[in-house]
């Protein structure tokens, strides 16, 4: 697909939030294919995380998105599937790796939401595959547990806060969930509620540094909870740690069902997002230090600073990997 | 133009917002094509005001919009245009007047965005219409002067409001203006604008009264300033009053132009939209009152009843002349 | 891709429209990128021609389109794009062939706007494929020309008329060209451009038989001039000849290019769409006759019922070729 002026910011680069997007429907097309191969319950797929993803190099107005998706591992109730993402250019002819993405995806069936299908097993071709695709499958699971227990804070609003604050560029959008939005069991694609997390998360980060941003990755998200048609989101972010050269975002998305249903609102999905600061030239930029006021927010200035400098040596190899290609 | 699943509500119900963006549309084409009708400098129009509209009956999905625009009066820098919308049913063949819109426009050099170019003056059939045309212009002149002095109202948020309160029902959104919503001057669409209002004060009267809500009518809308692309811009909503069958809503727009241009935050728009509650037949419901708690809203609850008496009058004549055609 | 709500009409089908913007998509990555693959001057293509295309079956909301393109003809200054659309089940695994289309695209300088560029020629395994292309190059290029000589007439509105009379369903519709409607040269995709057209016919269609329609074919598209960003297109259709079970749709398509350049309104492209009316069962109904009154509709029914016998074989073949897979 080409990428169009509204795929993109006013620099011309693609929000990650459209990559995003594009590589959940790419999963959400292969897993209930795969799902639905063998005679039985017909099911649908629903997204349950997506691992953390680096935006190896920035897509550009015009250029062309071409993504491949692979199912890796099956377990009894769910399905991992690789996407590749590379830009190319239809000009010059020049091929980029973008973007590798894992996604987890659960079968439910067509005829009752609330029932999970199991899955065909998939063959491998040597054992040693099995063999790592059950530990990524043990390692999720352990962390998606834990993601839910952390999960009850929330974004409280700052009057007249000061430049550079946390409260200075934290903010929220609501949407209404259209039709659109939705599957075919009236539930929201895990890719749109991506796209409107990046899109907060992009807005954090432009009013922090006030210059041309860009998505340089985004740690695992995992989907607590489904988002039904007809719920208000809430779509908050702020930000939570600042490198020389890099910002990290969280951004909450909390579901109100409150046509037809008289529940609660609650936390649906949660996730880190880091950004980076182009110049025109599109080198990275210095940007300007988050200052830190309570006790909570120098509490998650230093864990920022743990996933970041944890995940520097990663993004480095995979750097020198994809430079290689 | 056909009316699709997202341009409504799960109820059916055409938002008020995508018309008042085809409204819009209309006047953004007929208004530059006549101020570019004789030799001189090239023009785009910019929207200045919109008078207040009545939705007198809602649209549903499937139906066909007709959108007819013709130009009413000229002054020396602004154009009127009279919008007509009718609802077409292509399976029954039924028409509806659905609304009847007033716009003002004013000229933009192509060249030089801060320059306003002359319009060229238009022929009445009679005399007397362009006396009407003039008192109809120095009144909105008025009301545009007077609006701009009461504008510097902020929404503070509420932690832990109860129901029914202002606080509990208030929302806001953010939006990153994109290519897509500009004109070619990159100006923001006076049509992306208000349907992002509409859809604001559409969540707080969802919230308020938890039921199937739609546009009931708009006042007077000015456009202050305008909006430039890479903008973020802030959409607020409160309730204001209720009177037994319907709910007033104020709702802000401001500007953020943080890329680029180090300029504070502004107030670009302000209005009141009008929404009742529909039961599944479409009958209008009972709304829960408004619970007023200092002194602000209490005063704002009275200036809405006033509002809402005066209004109520000039509503139900329209109502009967449109039952008339 | 997965078909959504918005991509059909109220009984689940996806408009025709959808199907003929997602295969130009197809027809505009992979043409420039043929023609960009050896050193030289950097193009875009420009979409000069869509050969007749029939819809060989409907496609629904859930489904999954697949869309595949190949390079099957080039002369000097012209490509041939030969795309398929299949559509996939994704519960069921079902294919179904839907459409075969064949597009010319024209390379045009990224530099220059005016210079067409030379293709550098294609491989043919056998001699036969290249003389066959040859004679669809020839036999399209003489078409294109008689197109363009008898593309004059206009649509005028007609006041009260009578039920499955011309002027009764004739329909027209105008759209301000925006970024996203447009090529990275600034000009309309000719997918854009065709959706609206369907649009229209629909519309038309469903105005005089007032049932479920479905885009049954569409006759040879010549796009004879560009349409740029910021013009104002008017679509029209009229009803042209009725058999039994299918409604002629001629459309045309005129630019109004009324910001910047003081040109007149032209002609930009004309087609005729066949539609038939569906019952709930997805069987094909019986349509009203199209009561002709003037001399020139009289004539162009006749013209219609030309059309009409001389593709009735071959779609005939076509239906039993696809039917064979």
């Amino acid at each position: 697909r080409i990428m169009r002026p509204d795929d993109a910011n006013i620099a011309g680069n693609v929000h990650g939030g459209t990559i995003l997007k594009m590589i959940e429907e790419a999963g959400a097309i292969i897993s209930p294919r795969h799902c639905n191969s063998q005679a039985g319950e017909p099911c649908v797929a629903a997204l349950a995380r997506v691992e953390r993803t680096d935006f190896l190099s920035p897509m550009c107005i015009g250029e062309v998105a071409n993504v491949s998706a692979e199912i890796t591992y099956t377990s009894r109730h769910s399905v991992e599937v690789q996407v590749n993402v590379m830009s190319e250019n239809i000009l010059t002819g020049a091929k980029k790796v973008t973007n590798k993405a894992t996604l987890w995806y659960v079968p439910l069936s067509l005829k009752n939401v609330n029932k999970v299908l199991e899955v065909p097993p998939i063959q491998y071709a040597r054992k040693e595959q099995e063999d790592e695709g059950k530990k990524r499958y043990e390692e999720q699971k352990l962390d998606r547990l834990e993601t839910k227990q952390r999960n009850g804070d929330v974004i409280l609003p700052v009057i007249n806060p000061e430049p550079h604050t946390v409260g200075y560029s934290q903010s929220s959008l609501i949407h209404l969930v259209g039709p659109s939005d939705c599957t075919l069991l009236g539930f929201v694609h895990g890719g749109v509620t991506m796209k409107l997390m990046d899109e907060v998360a992009g807005i954090v980060a432009a009013r922090h540094c006030k210059t041309n941003i860009v998505t340089a990755s985004v740690d695992a998200i995992n989907f607590h909870e489904k988002i039904k048609k007809g719920c208000v989101i809430t779509v908050s972010g702020r930000m939570t740690f600042t490198s020389n050269k890099s910002m990290e975002i969280e951004v909450f998305v909390d579901a109100d069902p409150f046509v037809d249903e008289p529940r609660e609102r609650y936390r649906a999905v949660s996730a880190f997002f880091t950004y980076v600061s182009l110049s025109k030239e599109g080198k990275p930029l210095a940007v300007p230090q988050l200052l830190t006021e309570t006790e909570d927010e120098k509490r998650r200035f230093e864990e920022g600073k743990g996933r970041y400098l944890q995940t520097k040596a990663k993004r480095q190899a995979q750097m020198q990997q994809a430079a290689q290609q």
